[in-house]
Protein backbone atom coordinates (compact mmCIF):
# COMPACT_ATOMS: atom_id res chain seq x y z
CA UNK A 1 0.00 0.00 0.00
CA UNK A 2 1.65 3.16 -1.14
CA UNK A 3 2.11 5.69 1.79
CA UNK A 4 -0.91 8.05 2.26
CA UNK A 5 -0.60 11.45 3.27
CA UNK A 6 -2.12 11.29 6.73
CA UNK A 7 0.11 8.08 7.25
CA UNK A 8 2.91 10.55 6.04
CA UNK A 9 2.23 12.69 8.63
CA UNK A 10 1.86 10.81 11.05
CA UNK A 11 5.10 8.90 11.43
CA UNK A 12 6.49 12.10 10.98
CA UNK A 13 4.75 12.94 14.33
CA UNK A 14 5.79 9.76 15.72
CA UNK A 15 9.28 11.17 17.54
CA UNK A 16 9.67 12.80 20.48
CA UNK A 17 12.55 15.37 18.57
CA UNK A 18 10.52 16.29 15.54
CA UNK A 19 7.30 17.49 17.92
CA UNK A 20 9.74 19.77 19.31
CA UNK A 21 11.04 20.78 16.72
CA UNK A 22 6.94 21.81 15.35
CA UNK A 23 6.60 23.33 18.91
CA UNK A 24 9.44 25.62 18.48
CA UNK A 25 8.58 27.07 15.46
CA UNK A 26 5.10 27.87 17.04
CA UNK A 27 6.43 31.46 17.72
CA UNK A 28 7.46 32.23 14.01
CA UNK A 29 10.33 30.96 12.00
CA UNK A 30 14.41 29.94 13.12
CA UNK A 31 17.29 28.99 11.50
CA UNK A 32 18.17 25.70 11.79
CA UNK A 33 21.49 26.49 14.02
CA UNK A 34 18.87 28.45 16.88
CA UNK A 35 16.65 25.26 16.49
CA UNK A 36 19.46 22.45 17.09
CA UNK A 37 20.66 24.79 19.52
CA UNK A 38 18.50 22.95 22.59
CA UNK A 39 18.97 19.16 21.40
CA UNK A 40 22.21 17.15 22.11
CA UNK A 41 22.66 16.31 18.75
CA UNK A 42 24.90 16.60 15.42
CA UNK A 43 23.59 18.56 12.80
CA UNK A 44 23.30 15.49 10.36
CA UNK A 45 20.87 14.54 12.95
CA UNK A 46 18.84 16.99 12.95
CA UNK A 47 18.75 18.02 9.54
CA UNK A 48 17.47 14.22 8.65
CA UNK A 49 14.82 15.05 11.29
CA UNK A 50 13.68 18.49 9.60
CA UNK A 51 13.77 16.48 6.10
CA UNK A 52 11.38 13.89 7.58
CA UNK A 53 9.22 17.27 8.85
CA UNK A 54 9.55 18.90 5.83
CA UNK A 55 8.82 16.03 3.50
CA UNK A 56 5.68 14.91 5.67
CA UNK A 57 4.97 19.53 4.99
CA UNK A 58 4.51 19.94 8.64
CA UNK A 59 7.54 22.89 7.74
CA UNK A 60 8.81 24.53 4.93
CA UNK A 61 12.41 26.10 4.61
CA UNK A 62 13.19 29.66 3.38
CA UNK A 63 14.73 29.64 -0.32
CA UNK A 64 17.33 32.55 1.25
CA UNK A 65 20.83 31.05 0.02
CA UNK A 66 22.36 31.32 3.44
CA UNK A 67 20.07 31.55 6.06
CA UNK A 68 17.36 29.32 5.36
CA UNK A 69 14.64 29.78 8.18
CA UNK A 70 12.21 26.60 8.82
CA UNK A 71 8.58 27.50 9.33
CA UNK A 72 5.98 25.39 10.51
CA UNK A 73 3.23 24.33 8.04
CA UNK A 74 -0.80 24.61 9.30
CA UNK A 75 -2.44 22.26 6.39
CA UNK A 76 -1.12 18.85 7.76
CA UNK A 77 -1.81 19.27 11.71
CA UNK A 78 -5.23 20.44 10.73
CA UNK A 79 -5.92 17.10 8.97
CA UNK A 80 -4.77 14.95 12.23
CA UNK A 81 -7.06 17.34 14.07
CA UNK A 82 -10.00 16.69 11.62
CA UNK A 83 -8.87 12.74 11.61
CA UNK A 84 -9.17 12.42 15.72
CA UNK A 85 -12.68 14.85 16.19
CA UNK A 86 -14.35 12.04 14.33
CA UNK A 87 -13.95 9.91 17.53
CA UNK A 88 -14.42 12.97 19.53
CA UNK A 89 -17.82 11.20 20.84
CA UNK A 90 -16.37 7.85 21.14
CA UNK A 91 -14.27 9.02 24.15
CA UNK A 92 -16.72 11.59 25.45
CA UNK A 93 -19.03 8.56 26.32
CA UNK A 94 -16.44 6.38 27.37
CA UNK A 95 -15.07 9.12 30.41
CA UNK A 96 -18.51 9.29 30.82
CA UNK A 97 -18.85 5.82 31.69
CA UNK A 98 -15.69 6.16 33.55
CA UNK A 99 -17.60 8.69 35.74
CA UNK A 100 -20.72 6.89 36.12
CA UNK A 101 -18.79 3.66 37.52
CA UNK A 102 -16.49 6.01 40.01
CA UNK A 103 -19.46 7.29 40.97
CA UNK A 104 -21.21 3.86 41.52
CA UNK A 105 -17.94 2.72 43.21
CA UNK A 106 -17.68 5.39 46.22
CA UNK A 107 -22.14 5.27 46.62
CA UNK A 108 -21.43 1.28 47.27
CA UNK A 109 -18.04 2.30 49.40
CA UNK A 110 -19.90 5.26 51.41
CA UNK A 111 -23.10 2.41 52.10
CA UNK A 112 -20.30 -0.03 52.89
CA UNK A 113 -18.97 2.56 55.66
CA UNK A 114 -22.48 3.48 56.86
CA UNK A 115 -22.97 -0.27 57.15
CA UNK A 116 -20.12 -1.02 59.14
CA UNK A 117 -20.79 2.23 61.66
CA UNK A 118 -23.66 0.56 62.39
CA UNK A 119 -22.51 -2.69 63.33
CA UNK B 1 15.65 7.68 23.80
CA UNK B 2 13.34 5.94 24.76
CA UNK B 3 9.71 5.42 22.71
CA UNK B 4 7.36 7.65 24.65
CA UNK B 5 3.96 7.35 24.52
CA UNK B 6 2.55 9.80 21.94
CA UNK B 7 5.39 8.39 19.34
CA UNK B 8 3.88 4.54 20.02
CA UNK B 9 0.47 6.13 19.37
CA UNK B 10 1.50 7.99 16.68
CA UNK B 11 3.56 5.40 15.12
CA UNK B 12 0.67 3.06 15.25
CA UNK B 13 -1.72 5.28 13.47
CA UNK B 14 0.44 5.52 10.45
CA UNK B 15 -1.24 2.89 8.47
CA UNK B 16 -4.17 3.30 6.29
CA UNK B 17 -5.66 -0.49 7.69
CA UNK B 18 -4.97 0.22 11.32
CA UNK B 19 -6.76 3.55 10.86
CA UNK B 20 -9.59 1.73 8.91
CA UNK B 21 -9.39 -1.15 12.06
CA UNK B 22 -10.07 1.65 14.45
CA UNK B 23 -13.22 3.55 12.55
CA UNK B 24 -14.88 -0.22 12.34
CA UNK B 25 -14.69 -0.35 15.71
CA UNK B 26 -16.25 3.25 17.09
CA UNK B 27 -19.56 1.63 16.42
CA UNK B 28 -18.64 -1.47 19.00
CA UNK B 29 -16.68 -4.53 20.00
CA UNK B 30 -16.14 -6.81 16.80
CA UNK B 31 -14.07 -10.34 16.34
CA UNK B 32 -11.37 -10.84 14.56
CA UNK B 33 -12.67 -12.94 11.95
CA UNK B 34 -15.28 -9.79 10.92
CA UNK B 35 -12.46 -7.37 11.40
CA UNK B 36 -10.46 -8.67 9.36
CA UNK B 37 -13.25 -10.05 6.61
CA UNK B 38 -13.38 -6.58 4.65
CA UNK B 39 -9.52 -6.47 4.21
CA UNK B 40 -7.58 -8.43 1.51
CA UNK B 41 -5.21 -9.29 3.83
CA UNK B 42 -4.40 -12.97 5.80
CA UNK B 43 -4.97 -13.34 9.33
CA UNK B 44 -1.49 -13.24 10.07
CA UNK B 45 -1.10 -9.47 8.67
CA UNK B 46 -4.35 -8.63 10.34
CA UNK B 47 -3.00 -10.12 13.64
CA UNK B 48 0.34 -8.45 13.58
CA UNK B 49 -1.87 -4.93 13.07
CA UNK B 50 -3.92 -5.60 15.86
CA UNK B 51 -0.65 -6.27 18.08
CA UNK B 52 0.39 -2.88 17.18
CA UNK B 53 -2.74 -1.14 18.02
CA UNK B 54 -2.97 -3.42 21.30
CA UNK B 55 0.54 -2.51 22.35
CA UNK B 56 0.08 1.17 21.59
CA UNK B 57 -3.00 1.01 23.82
CA UNK B 58 -5.27 1.82 20.58
CA UNK B 59 -7.30 -1.13 21.27
CA UNK B 60 -8.11 -3.91 23.77
CA UNK B 61 -8.86 -7.26 23.59
CA UNK B 62 -11.42 -9.57 25.18
CA UNK B 63 -10.35 -12.55 27.48
CA UNK B 64 -13.00 -14.93 26.46
CA UNK B 65 -11.25 -18.06 25.43
CA UNK B 66 -12.51 -18.75 21.84
CA UNK B 67 -14.21 -15.08 21.00
CA UNK B 68 -11.63 -12.33 21.79
CA UNK B 69 -13.22 -9.53 21.05
CA UNK B 70 -11.47 -6.18 19.45
CA UNK B 71 -12.53 -2.93 21.52
CA UNK B 72 -11.47 0.78 20.53
CA UNK B 73 -9.86 2.25 23.96
CA UNK B 74 -10.60 6.20 24.22
CA UNK B 75 -7.01 7.27 26.34
CA UNK B 76 -4.42 7.55 23.27
CA UNK B 77 -7.17 9.16 20.47
CA UNK B 78 -7.92 11.68 23.56
CA UNK B 79 -4.02 12.53 23.76
CA UNK B 80 -3.69 12.94 20.15
CA UNK B 81 -6.69 15.78 20.19
CA UNK B 82 -5.26 17.51 23.13
CA UNK B 83 -1.43 17.17 21.59
CA UNK B 84 -3.15 18.46 18.51
CA UNK B 85 -5.24 21.39 19.78
CA UNK B 86 -2.02 23.20 21.48
CA UNK B 87 -1.96 24.11 17.64
CA UNK B 88 -5.39 25.37 16.54
CA UNK B 89 -4.48 28.89 17.12
CA UNK B 90 -1.60 28.77 14.67
CA UNK B 91 -3.29 26.86 11.69
CA UNK B 92 -6.50 29.44 12.02
CA UNK B 93 -4.01 32.30 11.81
CA UNK B 94 -2.48 30.66 9.08
CA UNK B 95 -5.50 30.33 7.31
CA UNK B 96 -6.90 33.45 7.90
CA UNK B 97 -4.05 34.83 6.38
CA UNK B 98 -4.59 32.78 3.30
CA UNK B 99 -8.33 34.01 3.23
CA UNK B 100 -6.86 37.79 3.43
CA UNK B 101 -4.38 37.24 0.56
CA UNK B 102 -6.53 35.67 -1.64
CA UNK B 103 -9.68 38.15 -0.74
CA UNK B 104 -6.82 41.00 -1.52
CA UNK B 105 -5.94 38.93 -5.07
CA UNK B 106 -9.36 38.85 -5.78
CA UNK B 107 -10.26 42.76 -5.58
CA UNK B 108 -7.05 43.22 -7.58
CA UNK B 109 -8.59 41.15 -10.05
CA UNK B 110 -11.53 43.32 -9.94
CA UNK B 111 -9.84 46.39 -10.44
CA UNK B 112 -7.91 45.36 -13.37
CA UNK B 113 -11.09 43.73 -15.26
CA UNK B 114 -12.64 47.73 -14.43
CA UNK B 115 -9.75 49.17 -15.45
CA UNK B 116 -9.78 47.53 -19.02
CA UNK B 117 -12.95 47.77 -19.56
CA UNK B 118 -12.71 51.37 -19.35
CA UNK B 119 -9.96 51.74 -21.72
Amino acid sequence: MSPDRLSTTFAALADPTRRAILARLVSGQVSVTELAAPFEMSMPAISKHLKVLEHAGLIARGREAQWRPCRLEAGPLKNVAEWVENYRAFWEQSFDRLDDYLRELKMKEKKHVRKQRKN
